[in-house]
């Protein structure tokens, strides 16, 4: 069903980095589900977690051993989110932490767990610490393909991806897993990213350009508007290839590589959205303020009479303008916005363009990849958007995914 | 499709309004598409508009015409909403108010226009001028069911509504119609709702009134979180029964009597959600105030996740979990969160409640009416919000819809 994503054959071990996986049965039966992943005992680990209040007990405990530094191990689970289960979920993630450290031989608090899956159920600790001795063993470093694989959950593609850019001190190499398919969102929703690279980076300046890819990526995509209590975005640098910032333009060729990785990895999530067959952008521009530009494009991303139109391949430009205009943009003029689908310009003057027909409409909406264009026609500010169509799939994957 | 929705068989005539009908061949063909209302010679009209910012041409016009007083008639057409129609359409709908003036013999200004259908299609004002007279002569008391049937789109079922309640003066009726289906969210989204009175009240009281009324009701509904452009209420008070409001205790009556009926239709409005299978009330309590009850109400009845999770009727509580955790609000505690559904506690001390078991779960969602109550533990101010589920047939019906 995803919407043109191959999954990648190869994704380049990073210097310093190494991952395990293994079958806990958490869930699922026959696969992997479990990664254990070793940043390197010389590693800065930056990461971003989910803004849900209620945040699942691995959330908790991540944010709070990340908070209290050196951060060297990633423990990650599919099939069991932790989340709404009380105090018991929260001893289950503290329990795991210190088995880590003890087959590790750290501290529990140089663990960051991360869970995703299905919320509200016991957490099975249980099946998690006796495997960890194995998973321990089978540490290497050229395992991401299988970690990506382990921590998908109704990911339908496994997501992954590499750069390798020059530095003035000599090439870095960074690979990217995620997983995420619906309850996609800003703020890091239903999604886990884990990023490594071997460039030797302050924990600081790895946390600021963190951020900063996040938010032209993984913070502007969505697929059902739900952010989930489990989100977490982790970068780890292991600083094995020797190689460090040298210069304002090493920073900024790291930051675009970053930035390109995650934005590579964000897609692919939309492109695997829940029944997504259409992968949409939308761009908002002459906008007054960069606020006001992500409120429109959010109000057209969201909304669920824009996307089944979509799935239809319908060109009901009417729902755009009506998603538009109760995006509470003050003093909107309707004659100042333009609408462009595919190139096709289809709204103008406050109505149908005059050159428009409903058979360039209807090409243009046919396509699989869907560019929506908005012209505020009210200032300079700008905004894009990823998001997906709504689907009889959609319904299908979320009414049946416990069952 | 409607859940526990039957369409009345009889509304009560209001002395001193008259409504008429036709099938001015709009976009339907063989059923009335167009109405046409007398509030009287003597009639005061309160109204409420869309606060989309992209107003179809006739909620601009019949904005203006209101503002400008003593509106008397309402045209209402469904199958084409002159929305996105630019100048064109703002010149088709003053052009049908011109000709409801020029039959009625009276100024343009007395007539408001509401359009509700397919947005970007060129208004076909001739269709609706030519039968104006045809309309005009066949005005009657006792046809209010038929124009709850004309105004209809994507409807399944005809709503209508009537009340009667003595005041000190003697017994004044009420009697309202409505049409949505879906894009029905709060500020008048994609309904029409028409109700008149024989009482004897000024506008400015009527307006009150109206306002309040709305507010528990038509703006308490959410079916997909979407807005339309072409959405009012409208209450006519034709005074033929010559019974004013000479207490507060009347005033309270009425304004009760004009409550139940609004939540009456608002209700069948939801009930009849595009695809509905479950009828569903949010009921927040324990919040700091109405605003932050309201938050969590709306991100609860909102949620994709939670409503296919209703269609499933899957006890997936965690999703009305994941949904309040990101309703923004401040320094929440899931600790101190209750979630109740159709009496069975489900989650409490931040997890599963102890007693709860998956049965007791799956037999509450299983229920056609689900009651989702949420106690947040953290003041007194509540909020109720209605909506329904999310199924295959919400994607069909706005997929389907053009075609």
């Amino acid at each position: 069903m995803a919407v043109a994503l191959q999954a990648p054959t190869h994704l380049a071990p990073i210097s310093g980095i190494r991952l395990a996986t293994c079958a806990a049965g958490i869930r699922y039966q026959g696969r992997d589900d479990l990664v254990l992943i070793d940043a390197g005992s010389d590693a800065t680990v930056a990461a971003l977690f989910t803004t849900n209040a209620f945040c699942a007990a691995p959330v908790q405990v991540a944010r709070s051993h990340q908070a209290a530094g050196a951060p060297r191990w990633l423990l990650i689970n599919a099939g069991n989110a932790n989340a709404g289960t009380g105090s018991a979920g929260l001893a289950a993630a503290h329990a795991t932490c210190a088995a880590v450290g003890q087959v590790a031989d750290c501290a529990a608090q140089r663990v960051l767990p991360f869970s995703t899956g299905v919320i509200g159920e016991p957490f099975p600790q249980e099946r998690v610490c006796r495997v960890l001795p194995d998973l321990y063993a089978a540490l290497r470093e050229d395992a991401w393909l299988a970690a990506a694989q382990a921590i998908m959950t109704t990911d339908t593609v496994l997501k992954g991806a590499s750069r390798t850019v020059t530095l003035s001190g000599g090439p870095v190499t960074l690979t990217g897993i995620a997983k995420g398919s619906g309850m996609i969102h800003p703020d890091m929703a239903t999604m886990l990213g884990f990023v490594g690279t071997d460039a030797r980076i302050d924990e600081l300046q790895l946390q600021a350009l963190l951020q900063r890819a996040a938010e032209q990526s993984f913070n502007a995509i969505t697929v059902d508007g739900d952010t989930s209590t489990n989100d977490a975005l982790v970068c780890m640098a292991s600083g094995a290839s020797g190689v460090t910032l040298q210069s304002g333009a090493d920073r900024a060729l790291l930051a675009d590589a970053l930035n390109a990785l995650c934005l590579e990895l964000a897609e692919a999530i939309v492109r695997d959205g829940e029944g997504a067959t259409k992968f949409v952008r939308v761009d908002v521009s002459g906008a007054r303020d960069r606020a006001e530009a992500r409120r429109v494009a959010e109000a057209v991303a969201l909304s669920p009479l824009v996307k089944t139109a979509l799935f239809a391949s319908d060109p009901n430009w009417g729902r755009i303008l009506a998603a538009i205009g109760r995006a509470g943009v003050e003093h909107l003029r309707i004659d100042g916005v333009e609408i462009f689908v595919n190139g096709v310009r289809i709204v103008a003057d406050g109505g149908r363009a005059p050159a428009y027909t409903e058979a360039a409409g209807q090409q243009a909406f046919a396509a699989e990849e869907i560019d929506i264009v908005i012209n505020l026609g009210r200032g300079t500010a700008a905004y894009r958007k990823y998001t997906c169509d709504f689907s009889y799939d959609y319904v299908r994957i979320n009414a049946d995914y416990r069952s």
